[in-house]
C-alpha cells in the first residue's frame, strides 16, 4: 500500500493510538509518525520502544506540518487539546479522533478548529481491557468496523482519504450520524460496561462470599465481566458522563427486562424463561456468522474438541 | 494413575459428562463407562464416537452394578431421574451429580436412594456455551475447582473416593455447605448468566437500533455477554427456578449498585465513577493471579503485543 498522509501526528499514546501506530506501519500508510502524550512517563516509554518516528513534548509541537491529526485521550480531555492545537493546524489538515462517543467530542473540538480544517469524528470498535503505551498492536483493527461521522458539509475528499487510512489498517469502515452512533454504542459497549462493573462491585461488597471465594470459583461466569470491568477508568467515566443520554435510556430498558425476569423467577414462570433463554441464543448465532466473534469454546481458552487428539 | 471405580455410569451425555468421560480416559479412571440419555438422538451420536464404553436405554439399565453414578441431567430432572433408578442401584454405590445447584438437589435426590448408597453432590465450575455429547473434551476441568456439598454423616471414605477422581479429571476439589455452595455460585454464576441473558434481550427488541448493527458493532463489549447468554436455556432455566431465593437476593444488591450508578451518571459525578471503576480492577488482578484466567489481551482473540514480530 502506499503513503495516504506524509505526517500523522498521534495525541494521546494508549492502546488505540499505539495500535494505530503498529498498523500503520505495517501498510505503509504514514511517512511519519509523530506522537505525543501529556505524562512524561509514556513518552519516555513509547520512545524507549519506538513506537514512533518522533515524539515531541507538546501537542503543539506534535501537529505542526500534520496533515492528519489523532486525537487519542479520554473524551473527557478532547475540548482542551483542540483548544491547545487549533493554532498550531496546518492548512488543509484533517483533524479526527477516536473518543467511543460522538455527538459530544463534536461539541468539544468543532468550535475549536479554524477554517480549512476538516474535521472527520472517528471510532474504531476494538480494544482489549489493557491500556497504555505497550498495549497496542498491529491486528487490532483486523475485520473489526471503525465508524465515521463526518458532519453535513464535510469534504467528501477528506472523508475518503480518512476511510482508506482505516481500511489500510484493517478495519472495515461505515459512515453514520453521530447520534445514532450514541445510541448505538450504549448498547453494544457502554451499558455492557457498566453492568459488568455493577456485578464484579457487588461481589467485591458480599460479605457472606469472601473476595478468595469469588476469585476461585470464577470461571462460571463471572469472570468474564471482570475483564470488561478491568477496562480503563478513566475512559469509561468519561464515556458515561458524556454519552449520558443514551446510557440512561438504555439502562432504563435494561431494569424494565430484568425486572420482569425477577418477577418470572419469583413466580416459577420456567417457560418465560426459557423462551427468552432461547430468543438470545440466535444474536450469538448471527455474530459468529458475521466473523466478529471465534465459535471456539470459552473464546478459545480451552481447546475444542476437533483440536484434542483421539476425543 | 489408577482405576478408582470399576463401572462409571453417566446418566444424561451432556458437555460436562462427555468432558467427564475423556477426562477419565486420559487418565484411566474408569474401568468401564456406561452412559445413557433420555434422547435416542444424543444416544446414537454417543455410540457413533465412542464416547462411552457402553450406552444403554435406559438409566436403570446403566446404573446396574455401577459403583459410581454420575446424574448429569438438568437439575429440574434430578429428582425423577433419581426415582427411576433408586431401585437398580448397587449396595454400597456412589450416587453424584454435576449440577449448578445444590440444596434443591439434595432435596429431590436424597428422598429416593436407598440406605446403604453414598449420595455426595458435586458442582464442576467448568464449561462452555457449547453442549450436547459432541461438545466435551478432556481438558474441561483442568486447574478448575468442582465443589462436594457431602451432609452430615456422609462416609469420609466415600467422598475421599470422588474427591479422588475429580483430582484424576485434573480438578480442585474443595468442600463446602451446600447452601453456601448456592450463594457463592449465585454471585460468580446465576446472577451474571441472568444479566447478560437480559442485555443481550434488550438489544434484540430494541426497535431503533438494528440486529444487524448490533451484531456488526458487538466488538465493543456486547459479545462478550452474548458468549455467556448462549449457554443452553434448559439447564439456565432450572438454575433459576431452584436457586431462586440467592439469585433474588444478589439480584437485589444488583440493582441497588446499579441506581446508585446510574444516579452518579444523571448528576455527571465522575469522581464517584472512577472510583468505583478502580476497585473492580483488582479483582480481576486476582482471578489472573490465582490462575483462573489468562491476562491475554480479549482473552487471546487477538495476539498479544509480545508476539507480534516487530511490534
Amino acid at each position: 500500500m502506499s503513503v495516504i498522509y506524509n505526517r500523522v501526528a498521534l495525541i494521546g499514546l494508549g492502546l488505540i493510538a499505539g495500535s494505530m501506530a503498529h498498523a500503520m506501519r505495517r501498510a505503509g500508510l504514514a511517512g511519519e509518525i509523530v506522537g505525543t502524550a501529556r505524562s512524561a512517563e509514556t513518552r519516555a516509554i513509547a520512545q524507549e520502544i519506538g513506537l514512533c518516528d518522533r515524539i515531541t513534548e507538546t501537542a503543539a509541537e506534535a501537529v505542526e506540518g500534520a496533515d492528519l491529526v489523532v486525537l487519542c485521550v479520554p473524551v473527557g480531555a478532547m475540548g482542551a487539546v483542540a483548544a491547545e492545537i487549533a493554532p498550531h493546524l496546518a492548512a488543509g489538515a484533517t483533524v479526527t479522533d477516536v473518543g467511543s462517543v460522538k455527538r459530544d467530542v463534536i461539541e468539544q473540538v468543532g468550535p475549536h478548529l479554524p477554517e480549512g480544517v476538516h474535521f472527520i469524528p472517528a471510532h474504531p470498535l476494538a480494544g482489549t481491557e489493557h491500556s497504555g503505551p505497550r498495549s497496542g498492536f498491529a491486528e487490532l483493527f483486523d475485520n473489526r468496523y471503525t465508524l465515521l461521522t463526518p458532519g453535513e458539509g464535510t469534504d467528501p475528499a477528506a472523508t475518503a482519504r480518512l476511510r482508506a487510512l482505516w481500511e489500510g489498517c484493517g478495519a472495515n469502515v461505515e459512515e453514520m450520524d453521530a447520534d445514532h452512533h450514541d445510541l448505538v454504542l450504549a448498547v453494544t459497549s457502554h451499558t455492557p460496561h457498566l453492568i459488568a462493573y455493577t456485578m464484579v462491585g457487588v461481589a467485591d461488597d458480599l460479605r457472606r462470599v469472601t473476595d478468595s471465594e469469588v476469585i476461585k470459583y470464577s470461571a462460571a461466569g463471572f469472570r468474564d465481566f471482570t475483564r470488561i470491568a478491568a477496562s480503563d477508568p478513566t475512559m469509561w467515566r468519561d464515556v458515561f458522563l458524556t454519552n449520558k443520554d443514551a446510557t440512561l435510556e438504555i439502562l432504563g430498558r435494561f431494569t424494565e427486562e430484568l425486572f420482569a425476569l425477577q418477577r418470572a423467577i419469583r413466580r416459577g414462570d420456567g417457560d418465560h424463561l426459557h423462551a427468552y433463554f432461547t430468543r438470545t441464543r440466535a444474536i450469538r448465532r448471527g455474530i459468529i456468522e458475521a466473523g466478529q466473534d471465534t465459535d471456539a469454546p470459552n473464546f478459545g481458552r480451552t481447546p475444542s474438541k476437533r483440536e484434542v487428539p483421539g476425543a
